[in-house]
């Protein structure tokens, strides 16, 4: 008799788990499950790089390659010879990581300031310093050497406590020169040494332990495909039965054959920017440094681009159905210099004027106007005002009357300006095809915003 | 007969000599020096920090005194605690003061963007560091320990190579711990042991090798007598001898009895910016970052004043009659960091379009308007246009018709706005008193500048 | 039919398997093979230990888990207050382990002249610090940071180059923080990831690539039986099919179920010298510096053993049947401390002198003397001298006749001081049990040696 | 009336202070000073070279001038290339000079178990960093960086707490790279900037400060006149004036017209060893490391003086009427290394057992033997033994009667070895010259001590 009662047990238990286990491991499935909203509404995130590379700072993050590489970087030659005994190790950098101004609470402050929906931050980069005390990663992590902290733990806990931002953890999977992966890669990823002692290990432990809302992979070469990653039976894993199977978004760079393909959403190459709509959901992860991603103590400020940049690169990116990810580089004291806190505060005062043409929306069925250059467009779809459409003027109109190609007209269409009281003048185009708005001429000092504006139409027919 | 000839030669050379020594060593001779015409055309001088204090780059340049003082600075001391071994001394530091980024070429090239005039360099600083090779500081100086390198020199020779900036040395009198200072003061300054071997030797040293065309003294405690200093002495020498005596000028921060006194021109305190004209040619010494002259790599951006912030300070500190010098601390790697080079180059860019208002002017009879506030003015005398005066407009008019109780008006007039093509039109105001003028709408892309404008008013009569 | 030769192909492989494979994973037939000859014959052995502790180099190598234990040593805890900033860990240590006076070839010429046999060499200490680029240590070893230096293998490479030494590898087996480890412990050792992971490719990587004489492993916490380190199966291969299987010897510390019982000799416990003859051989592994393996910068001369101290040590020892393995730590440069040094030499003038009674040698009948104390034996099976009895004597003969219980002489017997020309006069003591020695009044500049002298006896027989 | 007591009172003071000054500053007064006698008496002293050069530890104490000369040390250049920046000053080594385990009470011990009567310790080098926190040397000093202690005076009060030792005070006049010093040297020493800002305060505050009982003068090029350095003029203070004026030492390098010709005693070069009776008192200075004064971290045992080289040294100075002073150059980290403690130890075993010979006595008419090599002597005046010879034996005597051709013996003559109990058996040389002892075969544990032994002979006629 007890056999029956067992077997009707294990065949429930079967069934419990194959309810949980919505997603197998194969792209198919894995692809198939929808993207969680609140990605795609927050359009903009803030992508932070942070590590040992932050102590010479110096060149870029890519500073230990670029210095051994075959063909050495000679800026990062001469620094080292001008600065450093002959023998010094990149691995030496560490001890003076000290990261002693590293105030996450400071920090939760300014990411929520600029207005951003997530926060996407390196637990580990190509060198693989673990900025957290990784299991995997015995005296070479956060913890051990430098910081003596918890970094990505402290951090999480300040923009939790302190904001509505979800937390993203970039994991770099490959390794410049950890010999386990160089061995994997030499057997021509034949063996996986590396992936099964160091990188699942460790991803595993951090999504237990920071309950990421973003696994953000990359790889430093392009290299290994998805299958010697076990990317998709982490991804299964992390769908089904990880604490945040139901919120977490994941990148695509799980892989060569991932890039572009599959994932979550696409971040395909870095600064990616079509300009033109993609089919899927994809990310542009950019810099406002334009040179490196990691903090440089010798940069000017040629280097970092200006507010108006940073709003253009958005709006052509929120338009064509990307969001947008902006990285800053921390100082190796652990600030965010004052160049980084200024941008990504006008960021935030201009999304605060402007964020009803941002956040929430969709892109429009034109990206870009076909009369006038320069715009870029979103939508919203409204109940009581049909399709409203917004427009970013990225520079202040020439004439008067600023003509548009794409809108088509209702009757009851309305046209103002995000941020200004009162409407605007406007009346079709010839033939109905198109708008042509009466811009009024607002002295400075009733300017919404600097930079660029959002024009807003509600009830557009197409 | 020969004999003759030589006592005609000696008599002339003593003549020729005599005649050199236009100025005594007193108060009355010496503040009868007109001061060079430059110092006051220029308006604008930058006004440079550095030392020793960048390495901690915490608190201020105070950091030494504050931290050893009978009431300590707690901050420091914490700071001191957690970073570092508890023996550690101030004079530890010196050997981190790397200034491996120290490029003065680049230096030049920002100062020359930012409308300056002249540059003031702190050469030595309360510590007693001299940033040059000082013959009397063995070891404790910039080429003995740390930079290895006479920054004086090297930036002063940029300057002049790249440049018409003017080169200038700020040098601190008293030290805040060198106990040949200390003895002096103990002994109520009747003994001078620290001037003659180390305060007057330093200063000749200085102008003779690199002839600035400012010498601006400093105290840290603002006590020891000009006599004691030597203060007359030295002015005398310096306005009668030395390779810079046409051109120099120099403050007044030579003994608590000539501040505000005596001297080329008057700094009085710090920050001094008295908002009515003044009797004398005086300078408004103030600093970008709110809380600090030297760097401090753990600001934010809320410490750095705007540059509608400066612009103000300028407005009205040139329109009272001063001149501004704005301070800008350097990193210890040597660089000025993006924040105040953007702040540097924005300023440029508005004294490119503005100008005309600020060199070579000089105060009106009014330094503010009878009924507009926040406007501060300055004139220029013109041959064919009668009297200008130069209206700064700290904010954009909120109404349409501009009301200025001021300026008396003739029938030739007219109203420009620096840097925009079309005259404005005005009329004068009720009896002829002040005038009205009728600020045009003029859309964003057609202001000639951001932050503040300037208007011009020609053939003014009073 | 196919089966068949397949059947024959599987056991063809396992007969030329088990051919190779002499000894199985069994503690019987491990401890069945044959001590190698020279590990007996040489007597003398160096240890050095080295790491990342020799830049604190205070308290001793235990440095680490003493400073954070439970119940921490307080002079570390002070040290470290006194001298270092408050986050600062012992992976910060590492960039200054510098290495820079480090000469493995004036290693091997001290080592030489000190009359070792073999070099026991400290690849990796409780620290889990390898000093060779092992592959599974990813920035903590000493080619990523601090010597940047392939410390086993230029060391090895040298003492085989200027020596006939043998070169052994400490490795200690468990590490007293890698989280890997302690994880394993904490499941009571039912898992093995360290092991599989770290220990056992570092073994192999280690045994393959320096082909060490001696495997020497050890325990930081005498934990995890011999099968959770799975030595069973790493002895049986390194006796059958390493490099070094025919000469290779190893130690006892594979566990705690090992430790004195198990492996080519035993060295129970550290100092072990049990003063009686040992049915097995063993190692009195012991240290010059009285408090410490590793080198104190602060030591003083009183915690040197004195020659006299380390001869009478050594003497006991073989005289038990043991080797001695004698400590000396070097400097974080890399220097062999004067001290060390002369305390090396002068061991190796007094072995120069007296090495026939100590290289080859074998333990006597007797250890100690029944008669007279502070006495040692060795002896030496001789064809033509019969069997010749070695007398270690620690302190000069107080009086004229030196009697001694043990020995029973024939009346070939000749007795003579090792280094001293002249045979003693002898007679055989009462009832021909024993023998009185006269000894001779040697002037001090006839004195074959100091510290100890060692009488020689033929034809003794028992 | 009470006017002619004021005048006798006057009269008297000057008077007094007359009596005072007993010295002139000429030579010919300064020299008439008789030595204070407890400088001849305690025969042995020892020096101590510490200061910034301890920190690179390399080379020697003259590794500054070395590095920077005009053909430098190669071995500097490479070490310096090897393991610092290029652009590393000396000074920047100071804030490595820790110190952190100085302890001056362990000195002192260790500097009265060697049998010393007095220290010489080195307040300032050649590189003109003082040992004190000096007046006239503002962040070059031991209190201002590095050790943050006053170590001559941590030291001397240690030495006057713990010992009977004279505590004295090395002084190095001239400094290879001061500027003021070079200036006055570029001025054939007309000017003198330096003496009087400078040597002379310094000289001053040290004598005043810590009361030496030697003041030891060095120059680091032997230039400069006594004249130039106001010898002369510092000496009479400090011996009609200063608080030591009655016991005060002083040494003969006060310009190179006075080396080897006046001062208390003379040092004449380093390391001055003549072999033969010198007219004037003076001194070996010279140091246990045979190639450097200042500690090198990468000395060999071959460099260190044995005992027996440092006894023969002794024995050889005292006996032609010098004293010996030793050097030993202690760590960065304030430790007197153990071979150099044990040197110090082991000398002073020797002296306890031979002291008699040493402590007190005077040079004979004979230094060295007329027959006998290698024997040096001193002799006592004693009232009930007549006059005693001591006989320096730095090799045990070959024969069994040991021959001496100088000593004239009497019949009351009695003839031992200190530490021995045993009188010896003797007869008078051929035709009453000279002395045959009887050496006895003592046996190796009867000998009073190591390495050179001192016969007693009383009653010696000549």
């Amino acid at each position: 008799m007890a056999i029956h009662w067992l077997l009707i047990f294990i065949i429930c238990c079967i069934g419990l788990h194959l309810s949980n286990a919505k997603y197998t491991p194969d792209w198919e499935s894995l692809d198939s499950r929808p993207l969680p909203k609140w990605y795609d509404e927050t359009k903009f995130g803030i992508f932070i790089t942070w590590g040992v590379f932050a102590v010479p700072s110096f060149s870029s993050e890519w500073f230990w390659p670029h210095w051994k590489a075959k063909h050495p970087n000679q800026d990062i030659v001469n620094f080292m010879k001008r600065n450093y005994r002959p023998d010094f190790t990149y691995a030496d950098f560490a001890a003076d990581f000290t990261a002693e101004f590293f105030n996450p609470d400071e920090w939760a402050d300014i990411f929520k300031a600029s207005g951003a929906g997530y926060v996407v931050f390196t637990t580990k980069h190509g060198g693989g310093f673990p900025n957290w005390p990784s299991s995997h990663s015995f005296n070479w992590n956060s913890k051990a050497v430098g910081p003596n902290r918890d970094i990505v733990g402290d951090l999480a806990e300040a923009i939790r406590n302190r904001t509505d931002i979800k937390f993203g953890t970039y994991y770099c999977l490959s390794e410049w020169f950890n010999p386990l992966y160089l061995k994997d890669k030499e057997s021509n990823f034949t063996t996986q040494n590396f992936v099964k002692t160091k990188t699942m290990p460790d991803l595993y432990e951090l999504v237990r332990n920071y309950k990421p809302d973003i696994v953000w992979a990359d790889m430093v070469d392009d290299m290994g495909p998805s299958s010697y990653w076990t990317a998709k039976e982490f991804l299964a894993w992390l769908f089904n039965e990880s604490p945040m199977k139901d919120t977490v978004v994941t990148n695509d760079r799980w892989g060569p054959d991932c890039k572009c393909k599959h994932g979550s959403y696409k971040t395909c190459t870095d600064k990616f920017n079509p300009g033109v709509l993609q089919k899927f959901k994809w990310e542009n992860c950019m810099t406002i440094d334009r040179r490196s991603w990691g903090y440089r103590r010798n940069s000017n400020i040629e280097d970092y681009l200006s507010v108006h940049d940073i709003i253009s690169t958005f709006a052509s990116t929120i338009s064509c159905g990307g969001n947008m990810l902006m990285n800053v580089g921390p100082t190796k004291e652990g600030k965010i210099m004052p160049i980084f806190e200024e941008r990504l505060r006008q960021f935030g005062q201009w999304l605060k004027v402007n964020g009803e043409g941002v956040y929430g929306t969709v892109p429009w069925s034109h990206q870009n106007d076909t009369v006038t250059k320069h715009i870029w467009y979103t939508k919203r779809k409204m109940d009581s005002k049909g399709t409203v459409v917004y427009v970013f003027l990225l520079s202040w109109p020439t004439d008067t009357v600023f003509k548009l190609g794409a809108p088509i007209t209702s009757q009851q269409t309305e046209v103002s300006m995000l941020g200004y009281p009162d409407k605007f003048i406007w009346k079709a185009g010839p033939g109905g095809q198109g708008i042509y708005v009466t811009i009024p001429i607002i002295p400075w000092n009733k300017l919404p915003c600097e930079w660029a504006w959002v024009l807003k139409m509600t009830h557009i027919t197409n």
